[in-house]
Order: C-alpha cells, then sequence, then structure tokens
C-alpha cells in the first residue's frame, strides 16, 4: 500500500520517539486523526480543549524532549496558539499538525465554517509565522523534503514547528518517497576550537569561577555533558529561577539559587563575585535575574547557547552546545573554588499544629515531602516563587513557565508530564486563580490512569497580582468562589482522595493521606489573603523594576 | 485633572454604551483595570480565562450591539485571539484593550515576561491583523483621533479592533484631547438611489418573490427597518440557519427555515422557485445553506450588506444598510405571494414517559418550553442543530456561532448574554464535548447573581463528529467521563437545582423544577449514543459537499 502523506509524517514522527499525540478532533482534521487511530504504534490523547492540550504536549516536551499535537482549522489552531507560543518563548519543540479544509475547498475560496467568511485560507497558517521556528503546508509533492527541513530545525531550534494537511492531500500518496534525508548542519570545527580555547583561557585565568547552568541544556537533553563539564573543571555552580534542577541539586558543588539581588546574600555575592561566570543556555530575563538586580559584568562572563557561544564580547556561530560542551568536558583545568553551600527550605520548629497554614510553614512542608525523581509542576505567581526555594532530591525535577508565564499552564502542564513520565510521582502546586483557567484538564489525569498530588492554593484571589498592583484590594483580582476540593469528583475522578484543609495540622495529614492513598490526590490549601512566600514579597519591593526600563 | 490615555478610551466607550469590560488581569494590563475599577460608571467582569472572555464578550455584543474586552500582553491576547476571529467572522463589534509593557521597557528591548525572549514586542499586535477590522497603539499623541478612528471603523464594519496600551502611556495624560470627533461615511447619495430603484424595479417585475433576512440585520441593529420592509412590500421571508430570529417567527409572513435542498421541501421549493429573492445582510456559508445544496439563479438574488448591495450582478459601493432599508420600507410595492407558513417542532403523541430520551422528544419539549423573550444560545453541534427548527415565540432569539463554530463557544457566550440582558432568561443547550472546552465559565453565572437554564446533553462524545467522520466508533470522538450534574456545586453554584436525566419523564419534571426553583438550573440530558436531530442526519448524507469543491 502506498505510503500518504499523513502516514508519512507520523512514521518520521515515530522514529524521533513520538507515540503521543495530543489535541482535540475536529472535521477538517479527521485524517490526521484517522491515521493516528488506525495505527497500532500511534496514541491519540484527547484534551478539554486546544490550549490545554498544547499546554500538556508542553509538559510532554519537557519530559520526552518534544512532542506533537493536532488540531483543526481556524478554530483550533487559534486557540492553541498562546500555547505554541509559550513552547517558542521557553524552546519546547512541538509539532503542530493541523487539519485543513481540502486544497480544492481553498482554492474555490469557498465560505466554509473555521473560515472568516472572505475567501481566504492562509491567515492563520501566516499567524504563526513568529511562534514557530518552521512551517509548511503538507503537499503530496513537498511531504518528504518539506518533513526532514521541520523535524532538522526543530531539533535545531529546541522549538515548535506548524505542519498543515488540507484533508484531501493528507491522504494521498506520498511522491518522491525515496528522497535522502538532509543532515543536521555540524558545527564548524575551526570557530569550534576557537571558542573552547577562548572558554578554556577565561576560566584558567580566573581565581574564582562558577557555573550557571540554564534551561536550554535541559531542553537539548544534554545534562549528562554539563554535569561531566562541572565534574571536569570542579567548578561550583548555581542556577537560575528557569533554570532551576538542570542539574542536581544534591551535588555538593551546588551553591544555590541565585536571584539577582533578591533572595540569598551569600549566593549573590558569591556569583557575582566570581571573576568568571560560564552560562550553559540560560536567558537573562526579568525573572531570572531576580528583575535585572543581576549584576555581573559582561565581559567576565560565557554563555554557551543552542548554535553559537559567546565569550565576553566575543560571539563564536554555528557551533552547537553539544559539541562545546564535550570540548570542554576534556580540556577544562580543574579548579578549587572555596563556595557557598546550598541551603534549603526549613519550616519553624514552634508551629501551631492546630493554627492556620502560614507560608513559613506551607513551603518547607511541601518541601519535607518530595522524594528522589519526584516531578514538581509549580504554577506562576507566588506557589512557584516559594517552592523554587526547595533544594530538591536526587533526580527530582522542577517545572515553571518562568519567561512566558502563561497562567494556567501549570495543570494541563502536568497532565503532559505524567503522561511523559507515568511511573514517576507527578506533584502539581497552583494557584486557584490560575487553575481556573484550566481546571478541568483535572478530568483526563483519570481517564488515562494517571495518579497525581495536586495541591490548590485557595489565598481568595490573584495574589501574586494583589502584590504588584497599585492597590492590592482592587476588586479586578477577586475570583469566582469554587468549592474546589469537589471538582474531582464532579470531573470524574471517581476514586480520588480529596482534602480542604485550613490549618498545619490538617496539611500535613491530608500530605500523609495523599501519598499513600494509591489513588490520584486533591487537596486545597486555604491560607490567608496576603500569605505569601518571600520571593514574592521581594518583588513587590523591587516591582518598578520590571515595568520601566 | 488631566484625561489620561485609558480614560479618554474608556470615556469614549461609555459614550456608546460599554459599561461593562470583560477580560482577566494581568501586570501589564494594570492601569487599565485600575481604570475601570475606580471609575463608578463602568464594571469590571472577570472571566475564568481570556479564551472565555472573548466568548463571553461575543455574546455580550450580540445582545447589546457591542462589547469590551481587556487582556495582558501575549499570554492573554493570544489566549483571547480565537474568541477575536469568531466575533470577526461574525460580525461582532469588540473593543480589545490590550496591556502592554511600558514603551520605554519595549525601546530598551528588555526581556521581560510574557515575551519571546527576542526583544520584540510588535509581534502580537500583528498577529491580530486579520482578525480586526482596525487596530492601533495608543499614545498620549495619537490617542484622541485613533480612538475615533477605530470606533468609527467598528461600527461601520461591526467587528473587533485591537487598541494597545503601553503600561506607561496608559496612565499619561492626552495631548490634543480637544480635537473634534470624525463622523461616519454617509451613503452616496446617487448610488443609494440607483440601488433603491434597481431593487424596487426587480421586486415590482417579479410574480414570486420573498426576502431572505440575514444576521447583518441583527448585527448593525436594523430589526425594525428590515421589519418595516416586509411590512411595505407584505413580502413572505425566510430565515437560514445562522439568521434564526433575525425577524420575529411569530410574523404571518414568515415561510420557516429555508437549509438549501436538507430540510423542509415546502420552504425551499418556495423559495428557490421565487423570480427575486431579496436577501438582506446574508452570508452564505457552508451550514447557512444546507451544505451549500442552495439553488438561486444568482441573477434573481439581492443581497443588502453593511455598506454595499449587490441586485444580480450589479454592485452598488458605498452605500449603508441602514439607508437601503429606509429608502426601501418608503418605496417598495406592497405584493400579495401566496406562500407556506413556518411549521414548529412537535413531539410524538405517543412517546413512553419512562423510555430513553430520544430526539424526537427532546427537541419539542425544549421548544414547549420556550416563552416570549426567552434567550436561546446552541452549541455548535447536533443540538443547535435541531433547536433551529422550533418556531420561536415573540421577542425570543436564538443564538449560535454558525460560521466560526468553534465548540466551546456556547457556555461562556451564554454567560456575556445573560450579563447583558438579566431581566430576560437565558437558555443554554450545549452538547458535553463542547462544554468540557469552556465549562468553567458556569461559576460566573452564580458569582454575577444570574439565573441560567442550563441542559448539558450528555450522548458519550463527540456525536456531530461521530456522524460526520468515516468511523463513528474511532476513539478519538470519546471523552473524559464527567459527572456533570455535580458541576455546578463544585463550581460554587451553591443553590442551584441540578439534575441528571435519562427519561422523558425525568426530563420534564427538570424541566418543570428549573423553571419554578428560582435559582440557576442546570440539568444533564442523557441519550443514546448516536440520538440525533434530524438536520445532523442531514448532514452525514451530504457530508462529501461540505470538503470538497
Amino acid at each position: 500500500m502506498e505510503t500518504t502523506v499523513i502516514q508519512h509524517v507520523l512514521s518520521r514522527l515515530y522514529k524521533l520517539g513520538i507515540k503521543d499525540v495530543f489535541g482535540v478532533p475536529g472535521d477538517y482534521a479527521f485524517p490526521i486523526e484517522d491515521a493516528i487511530c488506525s495505527d497500532n504504534k500511534m496514541r491519540w490523547i484527547g484534551n478539554c480543549n486546544e490550549l490545554n492540550a498544547a499546554y500538556s504536549a508542553d509538559g510532554y516536551a519537557r519530559i520526552h524532549g518534544m512532542a506533537a499535537l493536532s488540531t483543526t482549522f481556524g478554530v483550533g489552531e487559534l486557540s492553541a496558539i498562546n500555547g505554541i507560543a509559550g513552547a517558542y518563548a521557553e524552546h519546547l519543540t512541538i509539532f503542530h499538525l493541523v487539519g485543513m479544509p481540502a486544497a480544492s475547498v481553498q482554492a474555490a475560496r469557498r465560505l466554509v465554517h473555521h473560515t472568516l467568511g472572505n475567501g481566504e485560507f492562509d491567515l492563520f497558517h501566516n499567524m504563526t509565522q513568529s511562534v514557530v521556528c518552521a512551517r509548511a503546508i503538507m503537499t503530496p509533492e513537498n511531504c518528504v523534503a518539506e518533513t526532514d527541513r521541520l523535524i532538522t530545525t526543530a531539533l535545531r531550534e529546541r522549538r515548535p514547528v506548524y505542519m498543515g494537511f488540507p484533508s484531501d492531500f493528507a491522504n494521498s500518496p506520498v511522491i518522491n518517497a525515496t528522497q535522502s534525508l538532509a543532515k543536521p548542519q555540524p558545527s564548524d570545527p575551526v570557530v569550534l576550537k576557537a571558542a573552547v580555547t577562548a572558554i578554556t583561557n577565561a576560566v584558567s585565568a580566573s581565581k574564582t569561577a562558577c557555573i550557571l547552568p540554564g534551561i536550554l541544556v535541559s531542553r537539548c537533553g544534554l545534562a549528562d555533558k554539563a554535569a561531566a563539564v562541572v565534574e571536569t573543571s570542579n567548578l561550583p555552580f548555581a542556577t537560575m529561577f528557569m533554570d532551576k534542577c538542570v542539574l542536581d541539586e544534591t551535588h555538593p558543588n551546588y551553591v544555590g539559587m541565585y536571584d539577582g539581588k533578591l533572595m540569598d546574600k551569600e549566593v549573590t555575592d558569591f556569583v557575582e563575585g566570581c571573576d568568571c561566570v560560564l552560562g550553559i543556555g540560560c536567558l537573562l530575563t526579568d525573572y531570572n535575574t531576580g528583575g535585572f538586580t543581576m549584576m555581573v559584568d559582561r565581559a567576565k562572563t560565557i554563555n554557551i547557547m543552542l548554535n553559537s557561544t559567546r565569550v565576553g564580547s566575543a560571539q563564536y556561530n554555528n557551533i552547537r552546545m553539544e559539541d562545546v560542551l564535550t570540548e570542554l568536558a576534556q580540556r577544562l583545568p580543574r579548579k578549587d573554588v572555596p563556595h557557598p553551600k546550598a541551603r534549603d527550605l526549613v519550616g519553624p520548629t514552634n508551629q501551631d499544629p492546630n493554627g492556620a497554614i502560614t507560608a513559613d510553614y506551607m513551603y518547607p512542608r511541601w518541601r519535607q515531602m518530595l522524594r528522589a525523581n519526584d516531578i514538581l509542576v509549580a504554577e506562576t505567581g507566588t506557589s512557584s516563587m516559594g517552592l523554587a526555594f526547595a533544594r530538591m532530591p536526587k533526580g527530582a525535577t522542577f517545572h515553571n513557565q518562568t519567561l512566558w508565564g502563561s497562567i494556567g499552564w501549570a495543570t494541563p502542564a502536568a497532565f503532559g508530564i505524567a503522561m511523559a513520565a507515568p511511573d514517576r510521582r507527578t506533584i502539581l502546586v497552583t494557584g486557584e486563580g490560575s487553575h481556573q483557567l484550566t481546571a478541568q484538564e483535572v478530568s483526563q489525569f483519570y481517564r488515562f490512569g494517571l495518579k497525581p498530588i495536586i495541591f490548590v492554593l485557595n489565598n481568595d484571589g490573584y495574589l501574586i497580582e494583589r502584590l504588584l498592583c497599585t492597590d492590592p484590594e482592587k476588586y479586578y483580582n477577586d475570583l469566582a468562589k469554587w468549592n474546589y476540593a469537589e471538582l474531582p469528583k464532579a470531573l470524574g475522578c471517581n476514586d480520588w482522595f480529596t482534602a480542604r484543609v485550613t490549618t498545619c495540622a490538617e496539611l500535613d495529614e491530608a500530605i500523609r493521606a495523599a501519598e499513600t492513598c494509591g489513588t490520584g490526590a486533591y487537596i486545597e490549601v486555604v491560607t490567608a489573603r496576603y500569605e505569601a512566600s518571600p520571593l514574592s514579597k521581594k518583588l513587590q519591593e523591587t516591582v518598578s523594576t520590571l515595568y520601566s526600563a
């Protein structure tokens, strides 16, 4: 039987290790969904809506390295586009397969549903241009070459790609199926040697140096190589917010979280006092730099990015992070730099068990429950700002959408993460305001047999916004009042452990129950209105730096 | 005190009758939200998420003529963009106020949150280009003129506009506040006279003629003028799917629903047999024409659009629908055209009350509950295809997103509709698959003291897709199984009447209870998997016409 356009694309994705496709079905996308569901090696994962599907694919890609998403024309792809933009910002590879009206319908400019009624069919495809690294409308003629180009670009850029499938083309046989596959562009050997020498010289010449491993290390699956650089050089390393858990936080060389001038002064003084700061894939964004309070002389810094490296003011292009790290792990000198040891979240010893739940109690209690290999998904807001300072156990990872910061991300992302790692514990901590955006996706955990532990922090409003706006009691930060603990049952999670806790003892007991119940768990944690993590309070003090240049 | 940029815009919107602003707050949009909440004449309506907010604004505009929406930069505006595109397709005016980083931050290309991390700030603004009729970044210098231009364009096109507010500019005083306001362009009097003469001649010359009043009549608030044309001419009128209830369905000249060749043969034969078919703002889309089975010789048709009119092959530009209708109401000849009388949905007389709920019973039972001035919101899918054939009581209206067809629209749109018409009964009928996309917005009805009657039709999957795809049992049309009737309580609708019904008697009883309970009501209606309305079954038979040209 001849291979169709959609079959060819799915087979290429399968060879990359993609077996699961998130999405919402729609009529123009039937050929895509039919092909997935007819293929025993593939699995369709139907989400509640397309934005949630995109967030789930984002989460899946954080664990699995890449993900696939399918939506229908217009309504579906535009609903997902914020999730795609987030994946672009945060360097996650998502193959977005979009079902389109038949090419013949497009050519005839028919006024079909899911269009603007103006006979235009290229509009939505063009709207994605800024938020994908490559895109194509797949045809029988271009399918082999374009699939190849899109995959190569996605792996090079670690960002989403868009593949549009006119419904008639999707089921047409591929032409030119035997064409050879393009190879990814290798590093330029001359530039690579120069860059590695420059880095090695800078580190050798330094009295004190440290490493800042960044999120792009995770995105490229290069944690082992980055760890090898630490082992060879024996350099201490700190991490910024977005980069948390890129390397093992139990490592003796771990200094702790570096958050500009906002938090741990000892870490700040150490990092900013170094002669040489070796970044590996760091993004110097507002929330990664303590609201731009980071002060390191650019001349002293190095940053190894996906396809280029900067050493001081010198830029070295067309060299891949993987190759730079491989060389550095062999060539860096071994240093012995005195450095602080990473702290951890520790709770008060005199907590009243029957008292209200305080930030001082809650964050350390969450820290206490973490085990090796756990996956902690933290929503943007005060909760992630508290949890980021937990020192994570070996193999455990922390996930947050730090740059894009689209509230609502965490709940569906946690679902995607749990799908990608069903054998690890997935723990989701979200504020209730953010949870309201995407809460229905809780139903998918149960549907797919997953058993997350979900904490919904209910502080009666968008707390981080109350802290950052001019008048915290302005009513735009209020929310509809839900009975959160009743939600899982309504969403069909029939056997889950649920609880609503208002005291420290209740939280403690609920955590113990969640850890032993053998089902999914969902705990509403009620605190006073302004019970906030230390970093979020610090941000409140320095907020002006975020809003003016 | 000097008027700021945001204050100026809000005051202009207020003069148009806009007091409510839907949205989700965000830090870059604080100046917008602060201004709204500080203004006693305005009201902030916080939705659960931005897409739902856009759908709510869409619903509000269907009743109120226009609406306002506010979201934050990047994450917020992109989440809402599918709702904005739907408003564009369906000709609804939404003023979308987007909070942006300060102009100084943009100029410095700072790597702030809610950006792609590339220093670009125009991307998202540019992405909206195809789905708004006008857009501007508001500054102190351009604010007065641009507000004027955007309002004028929105009222001319009846489509969304985008207004971006850099956060520093939003709170800056307006410059040039006294500039005079532009006037909307009037109809060209020569062209108007020619068009009206051509229409009058065509109608006069016809033996049989009819009117197809279209959705744009509603969008422009011109129902009275279109009704006057019917009164003057005494012509019979039929409506297409998207146009249902544009004119009063109890009118003696009402012929019924015209759906190409798919449904009522008597109506089809009548309309397609006329010498002259006078359309007033009709859109000839797939679902409006019975899947393109409509067959009327273009030479015999007239269509009066927003700013132009076509008579046969002749196009008359720069004339406003309002002016054309005013002239026609004075000049059309009075005709006496024999015509069929509109049918209604009638149920079977031998229904077993303890039997399963059938389509034959359910749709007539819903029809039976309708009263004068009710608002019926019907989600895309089999349910709207059933309800469209209910003959609506006087003053009652029917709302569906027929062209854009974004499932999930109906639940938040019903909220927006109820906000715009709190004194009328809002009845929402949605399939459960569509409901899952946006179900959290149910919480807002309770929060704002509204008492809708909500029916969730549970047929265990996306039924319309089962009917249209090649294999109805393909698992991509399956859903997570929710306990729908428990959802309102979990979402905080503490006192609502809820029920889950599986027999005709239970449905009947639940409807009676919902109508008398004095609170909101939410009824899960369980039917067999393939219990479908007649039109949806017809579409299944003719589906190929929708997918090939």
